[in-house]
């Protein structure tokens, strides 16, 4: 790829980005759009009346401004902490590190190394000519140009060696300041169900005691005598909750019939596609049907006590009651009376209650399987795009398209822009599969999901965006060779040079337009037109969307692999991620604060993510380098090279000692023990005590949603729960 | 090697194991040897009375006697158990599983195999003439004599399958057996001091406060209120431990002298070597500096308080609260405030006391590289070893040693003694190398360190006499080839039948004659017999020695898988495989009943590496097959060889998975609760309570080794201690 080529991929972008963003800063501030672009604020009753007041037009909504830039720069991380949620803060950090390792990157790349590049002549480029500078290849800029054998190459190594230093010193400090924000965080809220409840599973019962409840209820009590709270058992709810489902879609057809009130619609033939037979009352049929539907539900409801899974949640009385269950083996049988931390209550996934000890172990096995299998046959599309970079081969291929390709801007954005959006489309399918996948895990919560989905998305992408490009445009079959230990470095230095420009053009493309149209909400917005289009003024409550970490967070990261694998190979890549970080640091607090709104709360558990996804890309960078030095003949270099890898992994190892017990589990001290002293005994203990026990029912089961006759025209359901 | 010289080597062998066993059956009998044959014995008061007695001449206690063999016999299980511990009936086990498995392994190998592999024609061996049978290659015995592509290598295919799954079923039973005698010990075993207590590190001492042993006191007095019962801060008593080794050593000299009374030793001349000066009486000036010593460990005594370690045994007046605070991380800082299991008190390892955790990481790194180079290096003496079993081999190299290597009986004892003989030495130096590494890596029990020690010396003896010689016999430069793991099979399929000869005939020598110098005790023997005629009839007193697990089981282990692996390969192996583990379940039973008196209980935590051992010896043989198959041309069965590791595998899992944590913990219902709600308040109780207030002192320091003046003159401390 010559440097014109990125430029007009770089200006498409450009152009695109300020589109999206000129189009943002005027349709968020007509009335209409704001249950799109700030679901989050609808929920504070000030704002829902400020917006209903400001309904008269003015020209000054029509005006493009960067007002919105100013306030979602403006708090600081203490202010976004208390309004946000660790779980928001967390991942604007991801931003922040990365600024901050590639603003060291960048410096070093673009000013020491670039410049030494560029002066190589192992390219045999006329570098004189400035005239030429558009056409010259972006290899210029690379090592490639540096001489075989320069001593120039030392400075590289240098270069590697302080960069590696910098982002580990980013990285301890970060997964510092992130432990403190969670012990803070449990410090100073108030108790909550799920700290004081575990979920038991593999509960054994026994044919002489009556059943599993009574079961948990003499287990705990005896074990537990002081501490014992409360127990629920899980029961199977899929039929209860279609019941109900269907019930609630019922009990809206009908409040529409009566809102509308118009005759034709209430009453229809009742003959063949409703234009035979005699008239009937459709609202008459419907309260009808509804009744029986009730009726189903009530006795539906009065059979659950029988449908019992061995399974409850658990509540104690104490924090440490629930640490004591939690941490020590319950059952001489360990696949019995199995406990884990219990998630929030309401983010619970009922559906996928697999239970017995085995049954889920095989479910981990299978989805094991179809992850790698997964994983392997995206190899084949990711080939296919591969081929539409490089040009001649398209034109051997297809010879009719040759008139086409030869035209100079058709060939550019196809070499520059086409397959980093076919790869896009690609990859935006396989979050919600990976989603799917966690999920028959036997995880139970949706945070617990999102964090293995978020794993497996990762290890996706890196493989087939990264690897999967790398080796394929060079040699596919030589992934049979990375199995051999010592040749990677080899290999990973002779392949990923070579697609420097396709990841500079990835970065500018698939990149930039990410967050752009994150910012826009194009997709969202045309449903809730859409939907308000057919439905009327009616539909206003619209619910705030929670960010899609296990989608979100891998894709970043990708990036920053990306800039720590070519640093020392293709500084020139370094400005575009550093914008892209720069631009998404911006964009993601706007978004957090205006539009998302979390599902739970999981304390900055993705972090450990993005610190051992860090390591990774050094490591590989580090290994590149290795061959790299090889390959360049300062083998006395690449010899030099290989304690840095190590010393990164014995860095990575010790911050998992010191930071990473603080991920799994509260300390005793501080965190359990002095808040239960603390708590011991007040009045608000009680009270809370008295929510805890029913904390855990299932929704569909609990007191709170069972109607009297009279109200039971009004949904049976929140939301949540009937999702 | 062909079947004369294997049967020279089983000769040998037999009559040195017929010459062993009847020379300890005759020595056994006497009543000076006692204290090197029944040390264990002799702690009984009724066995030394009557031992006592018994010391008249009679002429039957020279005749060679099998009575031994049916006192070993005799007990069950149940009786080793409360008579032995679980540690020894565990160890016993291993015998009892391996003969299970060799039994079903050698019926299937002897009665089926061998006739298949003996009727083939491959390597086109006249086998219609009988008569050539003691110059017949052991190769024919074996698989490389079957056909090339013939239909009954499907009967080795299924031999395999049904092999496989019949260890995986002993494993299983085993494994729960042993799981639940586990358990049974922790209900019926009274309170014991390191059930209640944990062994805390990194104790953060702030300057303000005024000592350790406050913070201690402090910390868990706040976080265990209701179940903290007292401390123990560790000191550094280095020096006040050589003090008194000292101090007793000069004490038993003085007590030599007056024993003996004679002048000539007690009044020296002072000046050069004792020949020129004045007379001096001997015992007066020791006297004189045994005071000055005994002042000396007083004061070092006094000084002690400020040399304290910041690492302190804390002690729960319930078994839940010592599991508590195990389990529930203490400290924010997850470096500080550790804890671990405390060992038993008199297990401790004091003088290996490292305490910071970055000290004690880097320790352990260390180890790792060192072992790891131990293990490579190794492989130097093994090679120049091996080179000694190909005899045309050593003629080239020795030319001037041809005409002894043409003699028959030198060539053949040669090739089929000395290669292992020599091995056998070499290995013997390890166990002892390794049991410093693992006390080095900051163990503080000897069962802790013996236990890494064991997982150390196995991998070695494993990579050392298994992979080192497979290898090195026929192309040591194929270990690089191990690292491309699609060709481990056919290299393997290709080196490991090579060798079968030399392994049948380590077996032999090495295997068998361990075994019967392990029963005559040779060495033990020599040593006592030269002591007792230096110092007298004195030095009767002899300590019990205890099983050198972490020498032994990987022996053992080692023989398994010898015959696991060999199972279908070469099944002549099998029989002496089986007559090794018979005899050595007699010996072993024998020793364990009269010699060995274990210093600790680890309740049998052993048993997981032989779990695991077999295991990899399983995959081993099942990846070589898979090799074989591919070799002999029947690609069909090399393909459904295949899933077999991995069901192995998933077995394993599913093991750890079900019994591992019975291994590494108690659970919490029978174990923990119900014991502590068992015995809370009863006045036994009570008692220990009293007791396990010291039980964690060190030895030097505690009252019960503090003496007056007037009993100063006995040792100081006891044996143990000052080990």
């Amino acid at each position: 790829m010559i440097l014109s080529a990125l430029l007009v991929s770089v200006g498409i972008n450009l152009g695109l980005c300020f589109l999206n963003v000129t189009l943002y800063s005027v349709l968020r501030r007509q009335p209409f759009t704001v249950p799109v672009y700030a679901p989050r604020l609808l929920a504070n009753e000030e704002f829902r009346r400020r917006w209903g007041r400001h309904h008269h037009y003015s020209l000054e909504r029509l005006l493009p401004s960067t007002g919105w830039i100013m306030t979602a720069w403006k708090p600081t991380d203490q202010e976004l902490l208390s309004t946000l949620g660790v779980d928001a803060v967390v991942f604007m950090r991801i931003f922040v590190f990365s600024v901050k390792v590639f603003s060291v990157a960048g410096f070093i790349g673009i000013f020491i190394l670039l410049p030494i590049n560029y002066l190589g002549s192992q390219l045999e480029i006329d570098i004189s000519d400035f005239t030429n500078l558009p056409n010259q290849s972006i290899e210029s800029f690379s090592i490639a140009n540096v001489n075989n054998g320069s001593k120039w190459l030392w400075v590289h190594f240098s270069a590697i060696y302080v960069f590696s230093g910098a982002v580990c010193y980013f990285l301890y400090t970060e997964f510092g300041y992130i432990s403190s924000i969670r012990v803070e965080h449990y410090n100073s809220t108030p108790p909550q169900p799920h700290q004081f409840s575990v979920l038991v599973r593999g509960i054994p019962v026994s044919p002489d005691e009556s059943s599993c409840s009574d079961t948990v209820e003499n287990f705990f009590k005896e074990n537990h005598p002081s501490t014992y709270l409360s127990h629920a058992v899980v029961r199977r709810t899929r039929e209860l909750q279609s019941l109900i489902r269907d019930a609630n879609a019922m009990y809206n057809k009908i409040s529409n019939l009566k809102l509308k009130d118009l005759p034709e619609q209430r009453f229809v033939r009742e003959g063949l596609l409703g234009i035979f037979g005699p008239k009937v009352d459709v609202l008459f049929k419907y309260e009808e049907k509804l009744k029986e539907m009730e009726e189903n539900v009530r006795k539906e409801r009065a059979s659950l006590i029988e449908k019992e899974v061995p399974a409850a949640f658990v509540s104690f009385k104490t924090r440490l009651g629930a640490a004591v269950a939690l941490h020590i083996q319950q059952g001489i049988n360990p696949t019995e009376w199995i406990t884990e931390r219990a998630p929030e209550p309401q983010e619970i996934h009922w559906p996928f209650f697999t239970t017995s000890f085995v049954q889920r172990w095989l479910c981990q096995l299978v989805v094991f399987i179809a992850t790698v299998a997964l994983i392997i046959l995206f190899l084949i599309p990711v080939v296919l795009v591969q081929g539409l970079t490089h040009l001649d081969e398209l034109k051997a291929l297809f010879p009719f398209l040759k008139d086409i390709l030869d035209v100079a801007i058709i060939g550019q954005v196809i070499t520059g822009y086409l397959p980093s959006l076919i790869l896009y489309l690609f990859q935006s399918l396989v979050p919600p599969i990976m989603m799917l996948f966690s999920s028959m895990q036997g995880f139970i919560s949706t945070s617990q999901t999102e964090l293995t989905a978020c794993h497996k998305v990762l290890m996706f992408t890196v493989w087939n965006v990264f690897f999967a490009n790398v080796l394929s445009g060079s040699f596919l079959d030589q992934v049979n060779v990375l199995l051999e230990p010592k040749e990677i470095p080899h290999v990973l230095a002779q392949a990923v040079p070579v697609q420097a420009a396709f990841f500079i053009s990835y970065v500018v493309t698939s990149g930039w337009t990410t967050l752009s149209s994150e910012l826009c909400r194009l997709k969202p917005l045309l449903y809730y037109s859409l939907g308000r289009l057919c439905s009327g003024e009616s539909s206003s409550e619209v619910e705030a969307p929670s960010i899609p970490y296990h989608a979100e967070i891998p894709t970043i990261l990708l990036f920053g692999l990306l800039g720590v694998t070519y640093f020392f190979l293709s500084p020139l890549i370094l400005p575009f991620v550093l914008v892209y970080f720069c631009f998404g640091y911006i964009i993601f607090r706007n978004q957090v604060m205006n539009v998302y709104y979390p599902k739970y709360e999981s304390v900055g558990k993705f972090w450990p993510i993005v610190h051992y996804s860090t390591i990774f890309s050094l490591v590989l960078m580090q290994t590149i380098a290795i061959g790299v030095f090889g390959l360049k003949k300062v083998s006395s270099a690449a010899t030099w090279t290989i304690p840095l890898p190590i010393l990164t992994l014995l860095f990575n190892e010790y911050c998992r000692k010191r930071f990473m017990s603080m991920f799994k589990d509260y300390p005793l001290e501080q965190c359990l023990a002095k808040k239960d002293q603390e708590e011991q005994g007040t009045a608000s203990m009680h009270e809370f005590h008295d929510k805890l026990v029913t904390a855990y029912q299932h929704p569909s089961l609990s007191a709170r949603f069972s109607r009297s006759r009279d109200d039971l025209h009004s949904p049976l359901l929140p939301r949540s729960a009937s999702a």
